[in-house]
């Protein structure tokens, strides 16, 4: 029983990772460069290799309103490792958090994969895609922010992704899909920082499963400086979060 | 009650990370150097900045021989989403995975601190700790490796380090402790990557409390590749790792 | 913004889970009977609690080949705090590891209410499942057995089921299944314990989303013996599992 | 390269845990009585069954105050499984929570042993550790709560090891401990949940590493509870818990 890998060969003072010895790439290939080699099989062009350092930045952290960073602390002040305490907030990163970027990439990709196979205009697609959805009482997902009308993240991704001619199909469609939602719904519903990842990616071609990673690497630093602050600042178990939770449950009993 | 954070200022349409606008980091920061940021509360000189992305990408990975990513594809093959997984890798950076970057920094920092206090060589303060852990039959950490002999990734860490003018005394009393090593015990126990790495940072001024983290910003890359390799190419619950073990707990025997 | 539990009352000196003073349910309650009353909302039968007690033994431990322990164990040895290992395993439960209660109970669930609905008899209704199981190219989740034939857990827990004439619907239309696979297929593919969950929790009115929750429950106690065990008797980073993995990636190259 | 374990013999069709066949154990022997005998390599008698029951039931839950269910819920709301979500809550277990199992347990064990050793009598002994800890300005762990001074789960299980006639000099330390501090400090510190269950596991032979694995084990059912109510009950990603934070990081300002 063998498997095979295409990420490392490990031999005695011999590292090759996807085709490049490790100390040839450390400090000559920046860090964000080989996150695309690890998740894409090659080096990337200058242009891509600055879209995906913008998108991990974009991702480092957004306060501790989120869950990533609430549970990074709320573990933390259990008294941990700082890597117990940055894996819980990792394991909050799921459908609904970051979610929108898998899944708002594979609603692109096969969106845009229909549209070339059935030779319609982005326009049509997205006046469908947007009934359809309404229809259905789905959200498209990607679009719409609990604070932000105006995320800065977003619009620096999408500028740059101009700049560096990396704007294609997919991009195109999800704004597309924003000026249609306007229409159709009246409401203003701008394409979030996830949505914005999600087109994104897609125009560079990476596969929809790996939505979640590109955030996760990116909040990973964020993290870590939350649960450094926490474990160098303040005193274990203090209380950080409050909630205000009413007990509706079974009325008080004695054991029969 | 309320609480402070250094990290990041939330307001509608206005994230501000370490006094920095996220607009204006993404695209024109690289990441590594938005880690420092993260991790030191100011941007990086050029030669800090280029020497933390060599540390990132000098962990990235080491294949599936360590428990980071055995744990990572491990779990990843109980069909479970992309960042538990990873986050299950993260888990297992530990006092004995990666901590010798934090231990190793701790004792060098000491050491270092103690050397100046007293105004004494760093030949004398290597020889002085080499002989104590040997008489308290302590390791010293962040040497010899158990694959490698002459890690690549520590060689060009170093140089690195000479070529960028950082190394300073932490660099140099490490040397002298991998010399004094061959010389009180005969044995080559060359400097690892995590005792480069606890070196570095401790010279770039980095609190030892950090010498994980390093590890688990720049591994957590090679993580996810393995949980998507892993995701993409194989089929859940295969078996992938074997043992060779015995039961020699206590002899079968009926209820009494 | 207020929100409600079921679950505890908090009061200082005074606590009180869905209905019952924890100082009632201390050493009057069996343990087991306490996780019936916080999944289902009220204190068990004897019948009922005799067989939450059964299933959650039937899950402790399947020595060191299951994901939930190789990677309780590979945690540990990175030397982390007991709970971080423990926890470490129970990522790994997933779709594919103890995923089986939950799909097979909702597959049985979904069947049972449609033969009500439609006043069919189990057996049409198995032989129908299973000839449009196999026509779909879909597995019936819950038969069948990587290492055993005929599961002591298995049989003893649909024993104990039987005696404490809990068995109903579920555990029919489950065994007229395993009858109809070895019809239809020719080969013996038997209720494995997960199976049986499925079958008998959903005999129990349990919801299906609660499959992985007794596996869990059950599962933690032998992984904690597992960590403790790594923790107690073993070196750290010592090699535990092996694997014969091969390099197929791209081959070595210069940087360009 | 061979290792041992004395947890389970996996054979086809053949499962013996710590020397019993699990089919013997399902449904004949109490759920809490096996992990007994997972933790102590045997059954445990009538009275060290009872108590080891009543010690997880006293550890479930305590609403979503603590770091544990606050964890849990928040992870959840990410939109992930649920044991990623519980495993999440099992992270937050540390020194700071649930710790004072684990190190008041070795600290009542090294003081009984200490004791007994000199020839002394308890109440000696918990004077002196008193002024001593004072003089060295350390907490004795165990003692006093954010919420409770006369917690009910604490006196019930003190009853309940003077009724099985488990209490022994662990807890008799404990409860002269207990006066002293009053006397010495005039305050009220009333031995808390975390401390009488270090006390009493010590009574009962329990190794003081595994003081965290008690807590572990029963506050899961807690978690599962509070995670399936949390996913079966609640949006993803609601508002659920609140901090008041302010943002004290260095000043806004332009990229230089």
């Amino acid at each position: 029983m063998k498997w095979k890998t295409k990420i490392t060969k490990v031999e005695p003072n011999h590292l090759v990772t996807k085709g490049y010895r490790q100390e040839d790439l450390i400090g000559n290939v920046p860090f964000a460069h080989v996150v695309y080699l690890l998740l894409k099989d090659e080096l990337p062009s200058e242009e891509h290799g600055l879209m995906m350092d913008a998108i991990l930045t974009a991702c480092v952290d957004h306060g501790v309103t989120p869950p990533t960073a609430m549970a990074s602390r709320i573990v933390a002040s259990g008294g941990v490792p700082l890597p117990t305490a940055v894996a819980a907030g990792v394991l909050s990163i799921g459908d609904a958090h970051g979610g929108a970027i898998e899944k708002g990439a594979k609603f692109l990709q096969d969106a845009v994969s229909q549209m070339k196979k059935e030779n319609k205009k982005i326009e049509d697609i997205a006046k469908f895609l947007v009934k359809d959805s309404s229809e259905q009482k789905k959200r498209i997902l990607g679009f719409g922010h609990r604070i932000h009308t105006s995320d800065p993240r977003t619009k620096k991704l999408f500028a740059l992704a101009d700049k560096l001619k990396i704007s294609k199909e997919h991009i195109a469609l999800s704004k597309a899909i924003e000026k249609e939602l306007e229409k159709q719904t009246g409401k203003k519903l701008p394409i979030n920082v996830d949505g914005a990842i999600a087109a994104i990616t897609s125009d560079m071609g990476f596969d929809w499963r790996l939505g979640k990673a590109f955030f996760l690497i990116g909040r990973v630093a964020g993290l870590t400086a939350h649960v450094y602050e926490e474990q160098t600042g303040f005193k274990p178990m203090r209380e950080m979060f409050t909630a205000d939770v009413e007990y509706e449950g079974p009325c008080e009993k004695d054991l029969s």
